[in-house]
C-alpha cells in the first residue's frame, strides 16, 4: 500500500517549490540572537537583504559554498521583523521561509524573535478568539463593504455582552492589516490569557473606502490592484454610523460609551481623531497611534468637507462628555511627531486630560503592536 | 497641507516593492486570452515560467528591452492558474502581481481569466457570506483545532436553519486550501446569488491533526513548518465526531442526515469515504473527488487501525441508510484513476447507486472546483 500514498504524494505535490531551488533554511535564529537569512542563488552577482533587520536599509548578502548567500544581522530585540531580498535587482521573497504577509501590493517575508514581545506575537496554547471576514451594508455609501472581527475565546457560548474596540490601520492597509502585520488576534488572545486585559471585541474596518475588501475578495471590481492613494477622504468617517450599527446589532455588545473604544494608526489615528470628535459621548476611549490629526481648519471645501471643520469646538464638545481615557502615543523619531506637540499643546491649553506615551523610534509597526498592547491594557476595566 | 499627506505617504510605504523594480505590469489578459507574464531581471541570464499556463512544465522567458523578460502563454481557458518564477535557478514570485497564495510551505501567484469557469472563481457583486476561523476542543485527541466556515450571506439575521456541507483538503492542505485555492467562498456566493444551489454552512477543517491550525496560527508548536507527510493516519477520522458537534452546537443547522453533506479531494476524499462509512445514517450526501478510497482491508496494524477494516460490511450498513446522494469524480487522467474503477466495480457488484462524473485532466484544482460546483448544485434540493 505504500506505493499508492507516494504516488497521492507525488501528485498532490504537483510542482513544489523544493523541486526548484535547494533546502536552504532560513531564516535562522542563532542563540545570541542575531538571524541568519540565506537563499540559493548560484548565478548571482549581488544578493541584498532589505526590511526591519537592517533597519529599512539594505546590506549586501555574502556568497558562500554551493551557491548559498547569507548574512547575519546583528543580535535583535525580540520583535517582529519584515524583510525581503533583493537578487541582482529583482525584489524576491526568500523561497525558503513560509512566513509571509502582504502590504497592499507589497509581498514581505517576516520572522518572530521569541523571549520578550515577540512572544506576544507568537500564537501560544491559550485559548483563541474566532476571525471573522464579516459584510456589512453600509446605507451611507451605498454599497457593502467587509471588515475583520475578532471575538474573544468563549464569545460564542458565554451569553455574555461585550466591549468593543474599533481598530484603524493606516493608508495602504486593509481589513487584513491589524491581523498580519499588527498580530491583533495573537495579542489579544495572549494578553486576555494571561488576564491583563478584559475580554473584548475587536472590529478592524478597511479605511479605503473606494474598495469594498482585500485584493481578490472585493465584489465591485473583481481582482483590482490597490493604489497608495484615495484613502484619505472623509467617506469613512462618514460611513463609520454603518460599521457601529452592524456590529451592535449583530454582536451582544455593551451599548454605551463605557463599551466602546476607538483607536487607530497614522491614518487611522485621523480617522479616530475625527470620529471620536464628531461623535461626542460615543466612546469612552480613544486612541491616537503615531496619528494623524487636523486641529486647525484646513482648507475644507477641496479635500475635506464640513467633517473636519470647527475642531475645536467639537473637541470641547468631546471633552464635556469626560471621557475616560484620551491616549496619545507616538515615537520620538516619527515624521509626525510636530502634528502631536500641536495637539498636545491645544489639549493642554483647554486642561483636556489625555495619556501621552512617547517611545522611541519612528512610524513603524514596531511602535503599533506596543501601542496596541499598552492601549487594551487599559481600557474597560471594571 | 498636501505636503503633511505626502509625508505621511512616504514614511507608510517605508519600502515599497516598487522602489525596488521597474514598474512591470504581469500578468496581462490579452484580447484573445492569451497571458503575458513579465518581470524584470536585467542581469539574469536564464528566466522560467513554470506552473499551471504552461501545464505544470517550465518555459524559457525571453529577454526584452529594458531587462524586462516576457512569455506569452497561448489562449487559456477561463479559470484560476497558479504559476511562478525561476529566475537563474532561483525559485521567485511575480513581483508585479498584487494575488498569491501559500500551499504548505509553497507560495505561488495567481490569475483569473473571466468569461466562463473564472467568473465563478471572481468575487461578483453578489451578497457575500461570513469566513470564520473558528477554534474547536476535541476530546479524542486532547486539544483544541481551528476550521474554517463559511455562512452564507444572511445566516446573521434570518433565523433559519441550514444544511451543512463538510469540505476536506488533500494532502498537503490546511483550513485555507478550499478557500485560497479553492476559491469555495466565491463559488458559494455566486451559485447562491445565481439561485442555483441552496444556501448552506461549508465547514472547513485540516485534515492534518499534528497541526492545530495553519502556519502562524497554531499555538501548540508557535511559527512551525508544515511538512508533507505525517497527515495520512485515522486520527482525522476519529476525531470528526468533535468537528460535527462543534458545528451543531454553535450554528443553527439541520441536525439531521438530510441537512448533512460531506466531501473532500484527494486525501480528504478517503477521509470522507472513512468518515461517511464509519458513521452510516449520519450524511445524506457524500461526495468523492479525485479520492483516494481503501476498499479492501489493508495492513491495518502498521498504518491504519480498525477504522479503516470490514469496509465492505460498513458500507452495506451505509447504503442500507439510503443516502440520497454518493457522488464520485475524477479525471481521466488522475493517477487514482484505478483505484476509482476499482471502488466503482464493487458498488455496482452490491447495486449501491451513485452519480458518476468523469472528467479530462489529472489530480488537480481545475478539476476539484469543478467537482465543488456541481456537488452543491446536487445536495440540500428541497
Amino acid at each position: 500500500m505504500k506505493s499508492r500514498f507516494l504516488l497521492v504524494l507525488i501528485v498532490s505535490c504537483f510542482c513544489s517549490t523544493l523541486s526548484w531551488s535547494q533546502k536552504v533554511i532560513s531564516p535562522v535564529i542563532n542563540a545570541d540572537h542575531s538571524v541568519t537569512f540565506s537563499v540559493y542563488a548560484p548565478k548571482a552577482t549581488q544578493v541584498e537583504l532589505g526590511g526591519e533587520p537592517v533597519n529599512f536599509h539594505s546590506v549586501d548578502m555574502k556568497k558562500g559554498s554551493g551557491g548559498v548567500w547569507s548574512y547575519t544581522a546583528s543580535p535583535l530585540r525580540s520583535d517582529f521583523y519584515l524583510y525581503f531580498f533583493r537578487i541582482d535587482g529583482v525584489y524576491s521573497i526568500d523561497p525558503s521561509n513560509t512566513y509571509m504577509v502582504r502590504d497592499a501590493n507589497d509581498i514581505y517575508n517576516y520572522v518572530i524573535l521569541p523571549g520578550d514581545r515577540g512572544d506576544l506575537y507568537i500564537p501560544q496554547d491559550v485559548p483563541h478568539g474566532t476571525v471573522s471576514r464579516v459584510w456589512y451594508d453600509t446605507p451611507v455609501l451605498g454599497t457593502q463593504r467587509r471588515m475583520s472581527i475578532y471575538t474573544p475565546a468563549g464569545y460564542e457560548t458565554s451569553g455574555k455582552e461585550y466591549p468593543v474596540l474599533y481598530l484603524l490601520h493606516g493608508q495602504g492597509g486593509d481589513e487584513d492589516a491589524w491581523l498580519v502585520m499588527g498580530r491583533a488576534a495573537q495579542i489579544l488572545d495572549n494578553l486576555i490569557a494571561q488576564k491583563k486585559i478584559e475580554p473584548m471585541i475587536v472590529v478592524m474596518p478597511y479605511g479605503a473606502t473606494q474598495h469594498q475588501a482585500i485584493p481578490g475578495e472585493a465584489g465591485n471590481e473583481g481582482m483590482y490592484r490597490p493604489k497608495f492613494d484615495g484613502a484619505y477622504n472623509t467617506t469613512f468617517e462618514a460611513h463609520f454610523v454603518d460599521i457601529l450599527s452592524h456590529v451592535e446589532k449583530n454582536y451582544r455588545t455593551i451599548k454605551a460609551p463605557e463599551g466602546r473604544a476607538i483607536a487607530g494608526l497614522s491614518m487611522g489615528g485621523e480617522h479616530t481623531f475625527q470620529i471620536a470628535l464628531n461623535n461626542p459621548g460615543t466612546f469612552d476611549y480613544v486612541g491616537l497611534f503615531s496619528s494623524c490629526a487636523h486641529i486647525r481648519e484646513i482648507n475644507g471645501k477641496e479635500m475635506f468637507p464640513e467633517l473636519y471643520m470647527n475642531t475645536e469646538a467639537k473637541l470641547a464638545k468631546q471633552f464635556e462628555a469626560n471621557p475616560k481615557l484620551y491616549y496619545i502615543a507616538i515615537g520620538d523619531k516619527d515624521p509626525l511627531y510636530q502634528m502631536n506637540v500641536d495637539l498636545r499643546k491645544l489639549f493642554d491649553s483647554h486642561g483636556w486630560k489625555y495619556v501621552y506615551v512617547e517611545s522611541t523610534g519612528g512610524h513603524t509597526w514596531y511602535n503599533w503592536r506596543v501601542y496596541l498592547a499598552d492601549f487594551v491594557s487599559r481600557i474597560f476595566k471594571r
